[in-house]
């Protein structure tokens, strides 16, 4: 049976097939270590960490290539913004449809360094009060978090004026964009982001085991690994010098490389275009759910702008066994359960029961949607009986 | 021209064919989050992090695979480690030929948490003092760090007995098994390691962007990443049971998988081979250089055991200008300058000349060795004029 993929908000699948060539060409190639070494293989392997930054550059509207720095993951340049930057009794706002990512590492030092977390609280519809913003802004807050999109949700947070309100009392922003980056526009110029971080493996089609982060030239954060860097050798302290500050050890350079391909995919097509059809196939999705009586959508309503997440329950049962049955009944990937995003669930009453995730990417069909609506019609009547 | 490749200290090259199947087969088949979500993607996705960690447990003799966890290199490994472990004004005790990704994360604490750091020094050939390690330890002594080889001299150090020490003592064991790992026996039980940080993309032949940590299911590390890791996600703190605890967001599912037949290569060979081969092929390049009048090696002595790292100066050359006209002129790459290690260049008196280092590896053959050989005599000749 043909496999119906709904899970892009946690990875992306299909990869354009360049991703996977990119990869083996690395490994088969040149598998020497970037900035080691003067031969050519490690050359040609710099060369490849540059020209995805390049890439990612033109993608997020920044100025200079070397801000960005390579992390394994989301939650790896969420960590280092979070814990590079915030001091002892410090203020932090973020919202409560941040995931775990933010989440954990925040109450972990709040714990360590009597840190005061603001958790500004969304509304159903997984939306922001901007006066609760303003409200929220102390003396001695230093950051605000704020994620683009909830993966719980896929509603989408007004990044550009909490953003403004921020930089209008001296605030950093941090954008978790793993929802959004290839999905959504993002201009960190324009829109006022001082740290991005942002996954390799959803948007961007590229591989997992990538992702990264953007900081804005004028701030400083420690970094969270401290080595080799290829640079400065001599030096007992870590170089100042971006993006070396932030990647110590040797990097991913086969993922790395299929990023890049993956981010060129997303500027040939364009991000606006890929935004405008995961939408529709998201309207034709939510459409054929709230025809079906005991199906609950949480977050946005139809028509509204959201990324291409559906969260939803079905009355009665339990989001794991609507979620088993597609996968094993239908050969439907979906996620069940609380999507490392508890607090979301808690915002939208949803703590005790979780919910079922399908998430489409660029390369979903109408077909497929059909087909997952088809199927969860079915699992409804067979539960009435 | 034919490339011969002498830089697997940094990256071994080429990998088994079988590693950039799997990686391919990742991508293309099943890109899902592994632990996230219960469908079958996902599912085969936590079993090739299931399957690369039992092969791991076999390689280094640990009882419990799930006290291994995944990082995204070595560095990353040693930085969760000493972070994780070490407190205000403790005493951490290392060797003079540390990597800098032991160095700089310490001397990072020293400023941070008035961290006492003692580097014992070795001898020019790269050995310890087993008395200077006793002499060392103080009653306020939390950890001791030792690469298991010295990844400028080759030097083998005497793990087994280092720890013995420590442990007598209460110390723990944390061992850089970067340029072991693969290439000498290490089984963690007999050898007395608490912890031990490896690289995946060097003797392991894993691709770059992998490596892990063992930690001694008795010791508690802080987690360097706190974030989402699907499990217990109601959760605000980062869950306690490993390898969860340790591996935040998603992981490098396609490196792993490839670290895996990596991993089973090596096993399949034997470790003793390896060693054997690599310290074979070592002894021909040190006996051809040392017949050049010209050429002075560092670290252990022809006859002695050490891994395959060779490092050498050529009278009145720049290290970086050899390595400049062998990767130019033969197409040899080797590496040039600190190799991150600039504490081990002064306890060799290198720390101006830097070194070439010519490291081979498992598939470097007998004629590659003598190619180099030829090409450092022509060099030699060559600057004479």
């Amino acid at each position: 049976m043909q496999l119906r993929y709904f899970d892009n908000a946690a990875s992306s699948w299909p990869k354009p097939t360049t991703v996977v060539e990119a990869m083996n060409e690395v490994v088969v190639k040149f598998a020497a270590n970037p900035g080691r070494g003067s031969h050519q293989m490690a050359v040609q392997a710099s060369r490849v960490l540059f020209q995805t930054r390049i890439e990612l550059a033109k993608l997020f509207g920044i100025k200079d290539p070397n801000h960005i720095s390579f992390c394994l993951n989301t939650t790896e340049a969420l960590n280092l913004a979070i814990k590079g930057l915030l001091k002892e009794n410090e203020h932090v706002i973020c919202t409560s449809v941040e995931h775990n990512s933010v989440r954990r590492p925040l109450e972990y030092l709040k714990k360590k360094l009597n840190l005061n977390i603001t958790y500004l609280k969304t509304n159903v519809l997984g939306q922001i009060n901007l006066k609760d913003v303003e409200r929220s802004i102390q003396s001695n807050t230093k950051l605000i978090i704020c994620n683009h999109s909830s993966n719980l949700l896929g509603s989408i947070l007004p990044i550009e004026q909490i953003n403004k309100i921020a930089k209008e009392k001296g605030v950093i922003t941090l954008v978790d964009g793993a929802q959004t980056a290839g999905l959504l526009p993002i201009n960190v110029e324009e829109m006022g982001i001082d740290i991005l971080a942002f996954p390799g493996h959803k948007g961007l089609l590229g591989p997992q085991g990538t992702g990264g982060i953007y900081i804005h030239p004028d701030i400083e954060v420690e970094p969270l690994i401290h080595g080799g860097t290829g640079s400065q050798s001599e030096n007992i302290e870590q170089p100042i010098i971006r993006p070396d500050r932030y990647e110590s050890g040797t990097q991913n350079t086969p993922g790395i490389a299929g990023l890049k391909e993956g981010v060129s995919y997303v500027l040939h097509e364009s991000v606006e275009k890929i935004h405008s059809k995961e939408w529709k196939l998201t309207q034709r999705l939510m459409e054929g759910l709230l025809k079906i009586q005991t199906v609950k959508i949480l977050g946005p309503k139809l028509g509204d702008n959201k990324t291409g997440i559906t969260s939803f329950n079905i009355e009665g049962m339990e989001a794991s066994s609507v979620a088993f049955s597609l996968d094993r009944n239908y050969n439907i990937a979906v996620r069940s359960g609380f999507h490392c995003s508890p607090l979301a669930h808690e915002t939208v009453g949803t703590l005790e029961l979780g919910a079922v995730r399908a998430s489409v990417g660029y390369f979903t069909t109408v077909e497929e949607i059909d087909y997952l609506l088809e199927a969860v019609k079915e699992i409804v009547q067979k539960n009435k009986r």
